[in-house]
């Protein structure tokens, strides 16, 4: 039987950005270079860590790369396991090398896996220090490829998002100027319909792999009826756009 | 007279973060060091521009700065003329130097003066083209010194300025899990009142300067009645804190 409050060390949670290496800050990059072991979610045991990806050409050769899955289901008791296993092997590297990281795309506190990896680390091991490292979010990051203002003046946004808050999404749209919608996936097709009703699909945009080679930014989101959507894309609606 | 549709180049708007200088972007140093001339907002005459300081260690020697006025009213016309000289100096700068940048704090496109440069360049000057480089936004920086997830699984976020929308703020408490307050200044006292009527008084954290040497973290924000805020404070109000 281990004793789990005799690990002490440190995790650092840093967010690498949107998925434009050059979005990663200055502190990301020294966080990532210091240790030794960085860790990576994914989704499945074959998958590609995207988080990884992005990071490989900022850090140095010597880093050592665990990638940790993070499968994408509901059943609350799978995910629990698949938590703890994490943390446990986050708390075996710091026992050997005392501090490591974990990297998440975007913002870490912003919809991330890592918050999950915080919790469970924080029950089982409650002596390992956790530090957070900010990262830029994805809508920020959409919203200066488009160059939209985000909030001006004294406006108010919503972010949310639309795969549970479906019923919630006309009354965000009627009481904000600006509503960021994030986890659009399969939802996109009723997101439409209701922005047609209400009559803003003209001032909605997608934009999917901010900043990326493969970057995409739909303006006409009928065009994308019937269409599957990229993990990574968010839709921006401003109600009155004034630039 | 100038024929202004004859000035070509490019401006960069970058976001340089909450404030501490680590959190620029990779990004924002490549480009702040390879512009000659870097333009920063203040609000008076006699006053200092944050923007500068905070870069001011990243940035090349051979950087030359120009501190843009912008200043507190909300006289419209004022502003504007404000804006059209900055403009006009910005201009003036790319006729020389082809490119140039203009820094600001957080994100360029929340809650920024960037925003009125970007649209009053836009009208004067259609042929200067613009990059928007986005930053840490400063309730990022927040939540990540107090490790306080802003959106997890499903949840909702409402980002809004205070001065304006105390009316509406009872609404966003109501329908949103997460509630981050900007401008707050001096309306804290209101905010408190509202806090202590709904019960959620206790969910709020208020976070200024936040990862700075003199950053303060103030968990009871009744503590602040009659207490003069900070301009780069914020509070975050999470109904139900799950970690």
């Amino acid at each position: 039987m281990h004793n789990h409050s005799a690990i002490k060390g440190k995790l650092y949670g840093v967010g690498i950005g949107p998925g434009e290496s050059k979005l990663l800050t200055l502190k990301a990059k020294e966080v990532l270079n210091k240790v030794q072991t960085i860790f990576a979610p994914k989704g499945n045991e074959d998958g590609v860590s995207i988080a990884k990806t992005i990071i490989k050409e900022t850090c140095s050769k010597k880093n050592n790369f665990i990638e940790l899955i993070f499968p994408m289901t509901k059943d609350k008791n799978i995910l629990k396991k698949f938590w703890q296993e994490a943390a446990a092997k986050v708390a075996q590297t710091i026992k050997k090398e005392k501090e490591t990281a974990f990297v998440t795309i975007g913002d870490p506190l912003i919809y991330s896996t890592y918050i999950y990896l915080l919790k469970t680390l924080r029950e089982i091991f409650p002596n390992i220090q956790t530090e957070t490292i900010p990262g830029i979010n994805s809508f920020s990051a959409a919203a200066c490829r488009i160059q939209l203002p985000l909030l001006e003046a004294n406006q108010k946004m919503a972010v949310l998002a639309v795969s549970k808050n479906l019923d919630s999404l006309e009354e965000a749209f009627k009481n904000f100027d600006t509503v960021v919608l994030m986890k659009v996936g399969s939802k996109l097709d009723k997101v439409i319909k209701l922005l047609r009703k209400i009559n803003l699909i003209k001032n909605a945009v997608l934009i999917s792999r901010a900043g990326q080679p493969d970057e995409k930014i739909v303006r006409d989101l009928s065009s994308l009826e019937d269409k599957k959507l990229g993990y990574l894309s968010v839709v921006i609606v401003k109600k009155n756009p004034r630039v």
